[in-house]
């Protein structure tokens, strides 16, 4: 059952969706607005600090504990579709995970889609991450992390950075990840009823405005489904059981279980779209975060 | 000379009058959804946490540097016509605030307009009030600010205690305050052309929501201007000099000073409204924020 506290991430989807239904040409301005209040579901994790910074051109926030090991770096990639959120809307969720995990956070205001269609978007993720290496950070204490579309960025960053030669980071975490743009995943049908803001015609939209010219429905580096992940870092990956993208993450999981890859999935009962969100608020994120925090001190 | 930095606030302005001027119908969710974009013009103050509460049933924000002085308080009172703005959107500011004047900061969700009219925004500042005096806090460590309508509350709320024979707060700080409820200000119309924000429609429209059926434009509770401000705590009061609202911080100072009290009134040149919310961005708004930490310290 639900904790009454998850309810409050239904009613902010409820509210959007009927929102959106309500106003079908609204901008992209009205859009990230709506978007950037995925902030309010977050209670603000204690004893974190923040710094506005820029990185590699990349405006950023980092979460910064009290008391953090500055060596370690969560290199957080926000979701939204590739078009909307921010770092602003991730900054709290980022902050509970750098606080649980014992590190630091880093948040990315990459180029959004459409003004910027792929490969910005992991092009940022792959200039930032250049600049801590260069900086002195060991790639193994780097994690890349994201939810959604920042989900598949943290995993297609990982394979545009073997593409490069560079050093691999030391673990993957991805949140109700969104890693098939041609949207083949079984639970788009089977939870269309229960997901109350992922339907087929956003992601379709959102794939097109992330395409753009260039883009391809078939590369691993959109669609990281399609990838090898022979090699590839320690995956935990969350998501909700009532979410159309889930199958998302049981295909990655499963693929990169058949590769060889230290992979965990974890499926939390009647969550929503990156429940994550409902840190500080609703158990069900708290536990996963905690269970998340065990598995990356016993990596 | 008004900075480049600064000019993001214009720019932030100019893209939501342009926004509302497209969609004149917009909704209240999502005006506060625009409005709520204000965080964007403020960076973050860096070694200030933050904490989610509930005090009095008020659901607030605490800033509080790292090694700040507990015992001091800034009840926070956002800005947004009473009707939009939120704990969120002043967060970082008033974290500056906090920051700068060696003291915690609390801002207040405090119930809005039209769904809550007057005197719902007063009565949320007093239970808070009440709540940090009740916890042992005392008063003359509490300053009521805010900016906008939240300086409306900061200096009403004052009445309001005095009204209520509570023990007075040791100092009130006023961003852009917004005090007349009849739009009598002569910088209404002479700074017309050049504040990109505020003019007389909004200001119409807000009056009526945050008035209601029971609040009257003449009462010293919703226009603070009338009030008699005979004993009043030590008041700094802020503006750009390009405002429409300039005139009521004009006013408010001339009748302070005329009662007795300690009045600061600081207008800087060509600043937009509430420009404090350019702290960490822009010199004009750290700089502010540094000569009211200098009086603050020699109070």
């Amino acid at each position: 059952m639900p904790s009454q506290e998850s309810k409050y991430l239904e009613t902010l989807y409820q509210d959007w969706a009927a929102r959106m239904a309500a106003e079908p040409e609204m901008t992209m301005e009205g859009l990230r607005s709506l978007f950037d209040e995925w902030e309010k579901a977050t209670l603000e994790p204690e004893e974190v600090t923040y710094k506005s910074d820029n990185v590699a051109g990349i405006n950023v926030i980092w979460a910064l504990p009290v008391g953090a090991d500055k060596s370690k770096v969560l290199l957080y990639t926000h979701g939204g579709g590739f078009a909307v959120g921010s770092a602003s809307s991730h900054r709290k969720l980022a902050g509970h995970m750098a606080k649980a995990l014992g590190t630091t956070s880093i948040v990315l205001d990459y180029r959004l889609a459409p003004e910027n269609p792929y490969p910005a978007q992991i092009e940022d993720a792959v200039a930032v991450y250049q600049a801590l290496l260069s900086q002195g950070i060991k790639p193994e204490n780097v994690t890349t992390i994201g939810d959604s579309a920042g989900g598949n960025l943290a995993v297609s960053s990982v394979l545009k950075f073997r593409e490069l030669d560079l050093p691999l980071p030391g673990s993957v975490i991805a949140f109700s990840p969104w890693l098939d743009m041609a949207l083949t995943g079984d639970t788009l049908a089977t939870n269309e009823a229960t997901d109350l803001l992922v339907q087929r015609p956003i992601l379709e939209s959102m794939a097109e405005m992330f395409l753009g010219e260039s883009g391809k429905v078939d590369d691993p580096l959109t669609s990281p489904l399609l990838a090898d992940f022979t090699g590839f870092p320690p995956l935990y990956t969350t998501a909700g059981s009532v979410e159309t993208l889930l199958s998302d993450s049981q295909r990655l999981h499963a693929k990169a279980t058949a590769a060889g890859v230290n992979s965990t999935l974890s499926i939390v009962e009647g969550m929503q779209h990156v429940f994550p969100f409902l840190a500080g608020r609703a158990p069900e994120a708290d536990g996963e975060i905690a269970k998340i925090a065990k598995w990356f001190k016993a990596l």
